[in-house]
């Protein structure tokens, strides 16, 4: 049944009796787009069949990413057609009238970008005007948290890097009355992407440290917004019935604090997350909360200390480690991802799975 | 009248009309004890006339700290005698009994180890029995905060680097009623020491980044101690009124929380303080504490955006950025140090300059 | 027929078909011994069954290595027996024991250490007296350059990591009447070994950069020795008949210089190579000397500028540019590798392969 | 007598006694430039008057660079007039010809471009045409090698910094008849300067390490023709009489090939140098060969190994280890220096200090 995705295009194809769908990447010049190409080699059920790059079009894409080991020429976005998979790393606003058109076609969509991720009114604030108000919110793909409507999607927004580590530490305490919410991140360099800058410089970030967009960093509503939506699932907190995500001032949530830091390594995101409930539970039972919760999940861990990046550098899991802290009176979760795989790529590669009907750790391990 | 220091033995020498104090690092090998070491160099009241340490006595100084260009021989520690200053980087419970046999022969004496930092109470829960309990608070080493105090002294206990930061981010805010403190902090890799093991590792420490100590790390009683009597100084809240430390959790102060982090650089620390106070400032009232607290101080930068630690390296500075998160209703606090300096050797340095009567900036600009 | 190694006892299994061979690592808590068990576990036709490390017997192997996922307690080194395949990763000395006894017992066995690698004198000069000197020469396990002598061996040197880098570097000039070789290489900090030492320590490694062993390092005479063979292959010198490496300064070899440095980063060895020959080529005929020796080599990428470590980082690849300098009369050759991978245990596995009878790439993709 | 220079103008004033010369720092965004800035602030005999950047003019130099303590806004390019002694941070042929307006204005000009530093033939061939071609070539700043040309001069070009550690490190040879010489150099990001770019990214440039413009770096004529220069001043080889640097390649003078590196760290070079020279010395020769050279030279030092980039780290030293390499018949010499300070701002101060009659070492300490 997997077929009904442009299977009259004859692009999925039998190989070996394995059904194999093509797929695109569009937005191939990136860091994000780069690895995602990488993966699609190796997956065995998804075929890498166009890389879009219109500031690269007709050139070799293997010149450009020596380690994406391809014939393939980057082609220029609007050439994009006729795949039954198709990964958008395009800035904000440029994905979702790609996103459209490739739906309209029939092909599966998972978006990289934040066009699809939040609600409305948190999309306005945040980044302007959205072409499709309608469309939002998207479905959103954090699969151990939204695995069910992640199945049934056409489209599915890949969340950020910095949210898909809070909301997953955050998951398992979304029953216990929370009322104070402090994500401290730390990002390795590729969370800034691949422009070249005085930011990005190497003699900027080597030996330095910064803590940076203070003020209001726009991964806040989706960690807020998402945190929201968990607590409501728990029948926690009066949330919009369809599953907007919501601001955390609301009066029914948490507040919520985020504070990102740039620091001097390539890959990699750690959180240390700072939490108050309405009742401290003790280190048995907030142990119990995480390994319930995801008991079953192939690629979330939950460790017996704090996580070390370089246990997460290159794969898609998650490692977690919960804590009480007693003498605060206070809970404290570690969250550990590479912001490239489970922050991005690969995630992206796991909902796409999900939503074709694959196995899900296709192509991750 | 400085000489009244040990005068008597001539160790204090006029050079130029300009009185010259001889001084003593006793614990060279270290990172602290090294860069003592070059700073007394340059110091121009102060001589470096022995560096002390056991396991390298009687080798030359030159050889294992290229950087400290000396005649030189390092000495036995219990040959370390008749200087004016003395500057103690020797592991806890080895310092008091050194620092007891200078105070007596009449040197002034900072102490890096910790031994004279907390109230006995939490002497005891975190290091064990002291040698001389009734030495103990000894007079906490931080200029900007006890000025009046380490003028007068013969013994400074100099702060912990992680402190040191946290209590200068905190001063101003002592009056406003605090009821939640977190600080989440970064530090560079010299603050875990010279010695090798597998923790300091370059391969463990390159593009990793952990928590670490998390369920206690012994700076905790000397912040939140610290915490609570400048608190109690403002006088809002009782403490013990000989300014014996207090741990965080009585009744009266704020629960605090620290978290300190390991990065791959080699120094510099930043702290981001989390703040809740019975009242919320607006971020002009916000900032105008900061410029009045420290108006005068010629080695704390108020900022207008979170510090780089590129901006204190090497130098003698705390900078600071305080700022209000109306969403969040809370101070968020962006305290940078370099832990050797400002952390360490180069509070020593204004430690002692204080105490001896010297310009308080004296071989630190 | 590869059933004639150790089948009897049973241990090469049929799995679905497909013949899977026991293999043990022994020697598994350094940096090669984790990453051969990490790599074992990937390998369609090896099993990991045993890692033996004396110093954690009877722990959890996932607990000191969490990335190798396995059920498996470390052994003792005396207790590994019974299996088909055995990596040595021991130090000098140690590993030839263990080889004799593997050996005896009708293991495969590939030794990451030198004891293997030298011919007699150039063993007793660099490293002292050999247990079984009759047993030196060993087969010299550089597949590009010996495939047929590994292919009927039970028993392999592993090359050195310098070495491998050189080798490859220099094979193809070896008819070109060298007259002087200089190997400039630089290495990441893995390649010093796991052992926590001043010389590895984050602090003394970041911002530094150091040339050390510079009147001789222990690789240098199985670069001079293994540049000398491929000489002698090419009939361009008389060396011994047997095949044992010689020194650098026998009157017929080019005379050879070695300078290794040690570099911040974690992984991979980069080599300039400054050759003279007899007769200068011209660049074409320079590039089809290297393109016609690796034409079939899936592991050796000829490049058309200097390689970059980050495109051989985590993979068994050699990528080198051959380059002639007019200016000076000179070729210039830049070879790199991942000294983990193509430098120990990536060839270990290629190795293995090979003497298994297995395709040469398996488990190395 | 000093103050022949701008005297009239009252630039250079007297202050306490001491006379005080007027500097400008003409471009001064980048790297060089700032630390120029950054020393001249606490040059007890310039005093830091202008800071001209034509993209930054009329903005606070302290905005754009924290370290430098000034009050002083930005001047445009053609605002820079009436100091006593100007530093020039422009790139190639921008120089030239404010040089030639601030020496007709009797400013004394250090110009940090390679402008001045070539013969016209040199010149030509590697930049283009030159605006003033009877101006070439300048006196050379190394001040240890041709400092009396420096003391007479009013215009001093200041080497590029691969030359500087290679000159540095071959002059002391200079007698021996030299036939071929191989400089192999290793630098920081910094060297690259501070433009953003692919290349200097952190992403790019972390875990790697490359080779580059190995084809020409355009040091390479002031490597081959500052060499030529050394041995034709020992009478060792016929050179044009007037000093011009010559290429590498003529007949009489040693072949020379130059191999810059690119490693990941900010600042530093480390050069490894081999040489064939027609008589082999012995290590006792060679290392009196330099101590005599260097004897009285404050700003390089004679090692006994390889030096570390540590010990030069910020300081405006040359570590210099020379070895003899018996098994190849070769000498190696290991030359290290700091590019901002020895090899850019620093030996910018020490050759203004010469050119005014100050002491040599003024505000370099």
């Amino acid at each position: 049944m997997e077929m009904t995705i442009n299977s009259d295009q004859s692009a999925a194809a039998a190989d070996g009796g394995r059904v194999v769908y093509t797929a695109a990447v569009v937005g191939g010049s990136g860091y994000t787009g780069a690895l995602l190409a990488e993966l699609l080699l190796k997956h065995p059920s998804l075929r890498l069949s166009l890389v879009a790059s219109d500031g690269s079009a007709g050139t070799p894409v293997a010149q450009a990413l020596p380690r994406v080991r391809t014939s393939l020429d980057f082609c220029a976005v609007t050439d994009v057609s006729g795949v039954d998979a198709a990964f958008l790393c395009l800035p904000e606003r440029a994905a979702a009238p790609v996103a459209r058109r490739l739906l309209d076609e029939g092909a599966a969509v998972v978006d990289l970008s934040p066009d699809f991720r939040l609600g409305l009114a948190d999309y306005r604030e945040w980044y302007g005007e959205h072409p499709y108000p309608d469309m939002l919110p998207g479905v959103y793909g954090l699969p151990e948290l939204f695995r069910d409507q992640i199945r049934g999607s056409r489209l599915v927004a890949n969340p950020g890097c910095y949210p898909t580590a809070a909301l997953l530490g955050l998951a398992p305490l979304a029953s216990l009355g929370l009322t104070d919410v402090i994500v401290d991140a730390k990002s390795g360099v590729s969370g800034a992407g691949k422009k070249a800058s005085e930011r990005t410089h190497f003699c900027t970030v080597d030996s330095d440290l910064i803590a940076y967009a203070v003020t209001g960093h726009r991964h806040y509503p989706e960690i807020a917004g998402g945190l929201a939506r968990l607590i409501a699932a728990e029948g926690g907190a009066s949330v919009a019935t369809n599953g907007t995500a919501m601001a955390g001032t609301n009066s029914s949530g948490p507040s919520v604090s985020f504070t990102p830091h740039l620091v001097p390594l390539q890959r990699g995101i750690t959180e240390t997350i700072y939490v108050r409930a309405e009742k401290l539970p003790d280190q048995r039972f907030l142990r119990g909360l995480y390994e319930d919760r995801y008991a079953d999940e192939r690629f979330v861990d939950i460790c017996d200390e704090p996580p070390h990046l370089r246990d997460v550098a290159g794969t898609n899991s998650c490692r977690i480690f919960p804590m009480v802290d007693r003498r605060a009176g206070r809970i404290v979760v570690f969250s550990a991802i590479d912001n490239l795989m489970k922050g991005a790529s690969g995630q992206a590669i796991q909902n796409m799975n999900l939503m074709l009907g694959l196995v899900e750790e296709e192509g991750l391990s």
